[in-house]
C-alpha cells in the first residue's frame, strides 16, 4: 500500500536526467527525435529511479489504451442475476481478447452512478465503450455523447427522433439516429413469429407478458404481438396484455394477474425466457397443463434456462453471445478507422443499426 | 464513432489561447497560479473548441482517479458461474459506491491475459486494485508488485516465505509477507470445527473433498481436516482425501471416486458448498440417505445454494460480502493515507493479514 507514495514521477526522471518532461515522454514512449546521448541519459534515469512509464502520460502521445469499457445500465446485482448479461459479456470478452484489448466492466449500484461512469469514460482510460440495457430517460447516452467516447450500443437506443422499429404502419428500415451505431435482434419480427405460431395452433385468447416498457426491446416485442393480434376477432382485448420487467418474479406476478383477469387465456407469449419461467410456475400451481390448457412461448432461447424449463420452452432464439461479439467487432473496426464511411458494409448499414435475425425454436411448451 | 477523431486536444486549446500546455493544464485542473486575463483566455478556448478535460492529463496533476480495479484471477465464464464472486463483488460495489469510487472490473479469458491486466493496472487508470482467487504460480502478484499499484488481496496470497496458516504444529499468528495486505476467513479453524462436528456425531470414516490445491484456501481447509483426523484411529487413511476444484461437477467426480475407494464412508467434509451440492447428487443417485448413511458439510454458507440443497446443507459460514466490503475499505483507507503505519488498527494488524471468523451453521445434512 505504500509503493504509490514513493512511485517516481515523469518529472523526477526529467530532473534527474536534466532534460524536459517532453523529452522524457518521447524516449519513454519510443518516439524518435531524441539524440542518442540525451536518450541514453533518460534511460539511465528511468532505470535508477525505477520509473514505471505511466499510461496517462503515454496516452497523451498515442491516445490509445487497448482497453474497451462495457457499461450495463443495470445495478450490479441484476448484472449477476440475469444470465443474459453473462452471455453477452462472453461474446465481448472473446472478441476483445482476440484483439488483445482489455475488457473494463464498469459496475454500478444504479442510475445515480451513471454520471460517475460517464466521468470515467471521458477520462481517457479506454478507447471506446459498449453500452447495453439502456432504459428510457437514462442520462447515460447524453453523458456519453458529451464525453465524445466512441460507442456501440447493444439494443436500439431511443432518444430523439423516430426510432420505432419498422412495422405495418411504418414499413421500411430500422429507425435510428444518424451516427449512432447499435446492434439488436429483430425483436418485432421475432414476436410476430411467436404469436402467429400460437394462433396457427388454434389459440384465440393469446396473452402477452411484456418486458420493461422503458426499454426498446420490450416495446418492439409488444408491437410485434399487436401486429398479429390486431387481425383477430377480440385480439385487441387490452386485458390480455400485462406489463412486467423481464424477471422470473415479475413473470409470476403478471401470470397471476392474467389468470385473474382472463381465466380463459389459452396461450402466453412472454417477453423473455425468465418471465416465461415465472409464468410456468404459476400455471403449474393453478393446476393448468402446459401446453394442453395454456401454451407458452418465451424469447431469447437462453441455455440452459429454456431447455431445463418444465416443460422445455418453445422460444424465439436470438444469438446473445454473437450480439456481444459483433458489438466489440464494430467498435474495434471503428477505432482502427476501418469503417467505410461512404456507405454500408455487411455489418454496418449507413443508419448505424445492425439487426440480427431470430428463429422460432419449438419445444414442448407450445 | 467519429467524435474521437475530431475531439479537441489540450494542445489545440493551448494553440487557440496562445499559451503553453502547462498553463492550459493548470487552468483546466483548477490549479492556482495563472493570472486572470490568461486564465480567462484559456477558458474561452476550452468553450469554443468544446474541449473535454482529459483525465489522462488531469491525473498527471492530481494522480487520483477515484477508481479501483477488481481482478478475479479466473476466466470470465467462471466469474459468472460461481455466485461466490458475485457476493464478493456486491460488498466491494457497495463500499466503493459509498465513497463515490468507480468499480472497474477487469475480465479475462484466463491466465494468459494477466500480463495485459497488469499493464492496465500500471497504466495510471485506477488508484488501486482488489485482487482475488489467486492460484499458485500465477505471475499476477509479481506483475502487480512491479506495477507499483496499491493492492489488497482477497484470500491469503502464497508467494515467497512461509505463509501457511497457523496450526498445532506451528502455533501463532497468521503468516504473511510484510507489506502485503489481505483479507481472508479462518479457513483452517472453520475446517476443524466442521470435521470435529462430524466426529462428535459418531462418524469415523470422515472423507474430505478438497478445493483447488493451488489456492491457499483449499490447502488451509485440508490442513484443518488433517488437524482433527490425525488424532483418530485410521483417521489418516489417504484414500479418504480426494482432490477437487471447488465446482459442482468436480464434487460429483470426487464423490464417485470416494464411493469407489471407500464404500464405508459415513461423512464428507466438502471444501465448499458447490462441491457439496455435487456430492449430494451422487450420494442420492447411489441410494445413500443423507445424513443417515452419509453426513455432509460444506463451506461458505452461500445463499440460496446451501438453503435450497436437498437436504439443506450444514456448512461453515463465512461472510463473503463483508470480506469484499472490508477489502475495499482497507484499500480506500490506505489510499487516503489513513493507515496507521506505526502499528495495528482493528482492521489491519502489522503483518497485513485480516482473518475473519467462521461459524458452523447446522441444517439437515449433518
Amino acid at each position: 500500500m505504500t509503493e504509490a507514495v514513493s512511485r517516481p514521477t515523469l518529472e523526477a526522471v526529467a530532473a534527474r536526467a536534466g532534460v524536459s518532461r517532453a523529452t522524457v515522454s518521447r524516449v519513454v514512449n519510443g518516439g524518435d527525435g531524441v539524440r542518442e546521448p540525451l536518450a541514453e541519459r533518460v534511460r539511465r534515469a528511468v532505470a535508477e529511479l525505477g520509473y514505471v512509464p505511466n499510461q496517462a502520460a503515454r496516452s497523451l502521445v498515442t491516445r490509445r489504451h487497448d482497453a474497451v469499457a462495457v457499461v450495463i445500465a443495470e445495478p450490479e446485482t441484476r448484472v449477476f442475476a440475469d444470465p443474459f448479461f453473462a452471455l453477452q459479456l462472453r461474446g465481448i470478452s472473446k472478441e476483445l481478447t482476440a484483439h488483445d484489448n482489455q475488457l473494463v466492466l464498469l459496475l454500478t449500484e444504479g442510475r445515480d452512478d451513471h454520471a460517475r461512469v460517464a466521468r470515467y469514460l471521458a477520462g481517457g482510460h479506454v478507447d471506446g465503450a459498449l453500452v447495453f440495457s439502456l432504459h428510457l430517460d437514462d442520462p447515460l447516452p447524453g453523458l456519453i455523447h458529451d464525453a465524445g467516447v466512441p460507442t456501440v450500443f447493444g439494443g436500439r437506443p431511443d432518444w430523439g427522433g423516430d426510432t420505432r422499429a419498422p412495422g405495418p404502419e411504418r414499413p421500411g428500415r430500422a429507425g435510428g439516429n444518424p451516427g449512432v451505431v447499435y446492434v439488436d435482434c429483430d425483436n418485432r419480427g421475432g414476436a410476430r413469429t411467436a404469436v402467429r405460431h400460437l394462433v396457427d395452433l388454434g389459440r384465440r385468447r393469446v396473452a402477452h407478458i411484456t418486458g420493461a416498457l422503458d426499454q426498446t426491446s420490450a416495446v418492439d416485442r409488444l408491437d410485434g404481438y399487436r401486429d398479429v393480434m390486431a387481425d383477430l376477432p377480440g385480439g385487441s382485448d387490452p386485458r390480455l396484455v400485462v406489463e412486467s420487467d423481464f424477471t422470473p418474479g415479475g413473470g409470476e406476478g403478471a401470470m397471476r394477474t392474467l389468470l385473474d383477469r382472463c381465466p380463459d387465456v389459452d396461450a402466453v407469449f412472454a417477453a423473455n425466457d425468465l418471465t416465461a419461467l415465472g409464468a410456468l410456475r404459476v400455471l403449474r400451481a393453478s393446476g393448468r397443463r402446459v401446453p394442453e390448457d395454456v401454451a407458452v412461448i418465451g424469447f431469447d432461447d437462453m441455455l440452459p434456462v429454456a431447455m431445463e424449463a418444465d416443460p422445455p420452452l418453445t422460444t424465439v432464439r436470438q444469438d446473445i453471445e454473437e450480439m456481444g461479439r459483433l458489438m466489440a467487432r464494430l467498435l474495434l473496426r471503428g477505432l482502427s478507422g476501418g469503417r467505410d464511411r461512404a456507405g454500408a458494409t455487411a455489418d454496418t448499414p449507413p443508419d448505424g443499426g445492425v439487426i440480427l435475425p431470430t428463429t422460432l425454436v419449438r419445444r414442448a411448451s407450445a
